[in-house]
């Protein structure tokens, strides 16, 4: 199928798929953990032996992306080398080794009625998934769905169309060896948008979506879906230095917070200082932002303790700039009084992704973790650490800026859901 | 005001409780547990306090209920008596006996990269709250806001309109003793219609909404809104009456779960029974069905036994019984082969409410547990128990039988969220 196919086929087709996922997650919710990690060691094991026979597929997007004149870089994240394979496949192992979270049970109390209520970790049943063109993405939420006993639908950019139709074949391969339903995980295989508008609007076979990519993407989906939607909008991180903060320790995290990468979300957007730590904190920075090219937008305050560093392209800040996500060399600088006026600033701007305080205070810390409405509240670290790898999730299937359900990045425990269990003994309500 | 107000004053009038809501909402977030906890006893008293105080504004209602024709039933549940206001403010100092969950550190745990990474417990945020016309709804919203950390923002039945104004003054008495901003709690003080469609599209100042009603009005408000919605559709609960139950315990708990009350969601509206455990179940159930007036609509091998109770009326099952949540003295009955066939049959007709076994083999409650999908399972109990209070959660604000945050009867934990608390000694990313 292409963009030409007329919309009630792709309707059809999508209820089909909605249909077969939800029998798919029946099986998989009960399925045991030696099941799923079987598949997963399998999946893995594909992935490596299939090095050369993905070649060809993968040729072909590769192929037309140069053809349609796609940025260097782009090509790069579509590229499916022996590397990125195998990284694919450690993080199936990893999820393989990991615990089984399904069935578990918690908090089991006996109630003066003499029953005994506790909940059961279970699968959320169904998600869907959109995603830019990264085919190891398919990889990822495959694993993620056979480890948390989900079924997935999956929806990659049509740029990795053949790389992810290659990949999806390993993946329902595995779950064949394991005795599993191939069902479990299925990709769209057409290319045709109205593909994602079915997939974000069947309550009845899918029970979340997950959209990765542009803001612009992000924030159609959540208006038009018609079932839950785990979202992550944009990431305006803070580094806050505090008066008592080790000078040291705040120059090298402010330097790795914001130049260790430019274009991760979980990267540094604005840096604020206290009034009384500005005068040795912010030439140093400044320094060190100044030789790597990084701009610096400031508030009247700061623009005079960075003005000094030699090569530094300092700008006035704007309005705008507490609120920027720049995902690039550029770095908005703030003076504020104290700890109130940071918290009380991270709160107004920032998107509720990351932000960090470097302190000596205890108060201040506590307070700041507790006050500071993000999904991350870190001391006296990066907040390029923001990721479900560096939290020990094993994987993440994406991040949440939400309050709802899953905050922050999202493991296996997004994926699933909480049921009361209660065991009687013939008690009956009076 | 009334329904005659301008649509554009209605949303001015949303949208400045809401600015005020989220505002309020920061300063619970932080309150200290002594406060919340002062607010909820200065709240019980002055709810026992002002049992004729609040008589004036409660007749308005009553009259006004009566004067419209309302039923007898509906018009009790408008009634603001001692023995009312006395449970609620019983509610309120049991959620003050309660441990704060607010502010909890959990599962904190050492990375590689050396920075230790857990979650803290915070509340959502605001909540907005559409509801039927019982007064009572407010005092159980409101207490739950306070505990949790939440603003909220009420709606209740325009029936209830003076009873609802009364009774929100006090807990904003309430706040202002404790040093708690009032708007924490506001009430909307018009009937018009349109305020709801405002409360549930504020993203930027109401995190999710909670409709409790008829079917109808959860539909609506779950189909147009903006905001995440805890919802709770029907209770179609299935009791399932295995090979090996005892069955003078099946009887019991078939009787309880059906007749202790007819109208509640987590009444057993469907019976399930296998092939040979129906010749001395059936009999014995259908007899007491039959002396206490509840109509039995059953499958054909299911009317063959009940058949013969004195006075049992009785009718064969269309496929739509099956499905239906009669909130009545109606019964569906069905004879299965076996505990594979209950699953099944409750997973395809459930309502994914809550579901019972009744059984002595455990290979067969523990199947039963782990493989139907529904908000509450149980053995060997009543599903009449499916209620907050009874599972302990202090007070519920509803019952979810979405999968996705909160699932089965939402107490204070279902209005908080988790962020991650990362604590470094200045480790940076690699």
């Amino acid at each position: 199928m292409n963009s030409t196919t007329p919309a009630s086929d792709v309707a059809a087709l999508m209820t089909e798929m909605g249909r077969a996922a939800r029998i798919a997650s029946a099986h998989m919710a009960k399925a045991s953990a030696a099941k799923k990690n079987k598949a997963l060691k399998v999946l893995a094991a594909l992935l490596r032996s299939h090095v050369d026979a993905l070649k060809p597929a993968n040729e072909l997007d590769l192929a037309r992306a140069r053809h349609a004149g796609m940025a260097a870089p782009l090509v790069d994240r579509l590229r499916l080398d022996q590397k990125t394979l195998e990284t694919c496949a450690q993080g199936c192992e990893q999820l393989a080794a990991m615990g089984d979270v399904i069935g578990e049970i918690s908090g089991m109390i006996q109630q003066p009625s003499g029953i005994r209520v506790g909940q059961m970790r279970v699968p959320i049943g169904v998600f869907g998934m959109v995603f830019e063109s990264r085919p190891n993405v398919t990889i990822e939420a495959a694993s993620l769905a056979i480890k948390s006993g989900n079924a997935c639908i999956l929806r990659g950019g049509s740029e990795a169309i053949e790389s992810n139709r290659a990949l999806a074949a390993l993946v329902q391969q595995a779950l064949t060896a394991a005795d599993l339903p191939p069902e479990a995980v299925q990709l769209v295989a057409t290319t045709d948008r109205a593909a994602v508008g079915a997939l974000i609007t069947m309550p009845a076979f899918v029970d979340v979506v997950i959209p990765r990519g542009g803001k612009g993407l992000i924030e159609r989906i959540s208006s038009e879906a018609k079932v839950p939607v785990i979202k992550h909008l944009d990431g305006n991180c803070h580094t806050f230095v505090d008066d008592s903060a080790d000078m040291a320790m705040a120059v090298r995290l402010a330097d790795n917070a914001k130049t260790q990468k430019y274009s991760p979300c979980n990267a540094t957007e604005s840096l604020l200082v206290t009034v009384a730590a500005a005068p040795d904190f912010l030439p140093a920075i400044a320094a060190i932002y100044a030789e790597k090219g990084v701009e610096m937008r400031c508030c009247p305050q700061a623009l005079k303790w960075v003005s000094g560093a030699a090569g530094a392209v300092v700008t006035a800040a704007v309005d705008e700039d507490w609120y920027a996500e720049y995902l690039a060399p550029i770095i908005s600088i703030k003076v504020v009084s104290d700890v109130d006026a940071a918290i009380a600033h991270i709160n107004t701007y920032s998107s509720h992704h990351t932000d960090a305080i470097v302190t000596s205070n205890h108060v201040h810390a506590q307070r700041f973790l507790r006050e500071v409405d993000s999904a991350s509240v870190m001391v006296n670290t990066s907040t390029r650490f923001a990721d479900g790898f560096e939290y020990g999730l094993g994987a993440e299937i994406g991040i949440s800026t939400d309050k709802f359900h899953a905050r922050g990045p999202v493991g296996v425990l997004g994926l699933t859901s909480l049921k009361y269990v209660v065991l009687g003994q013939g008690e009956i309500r009076a």
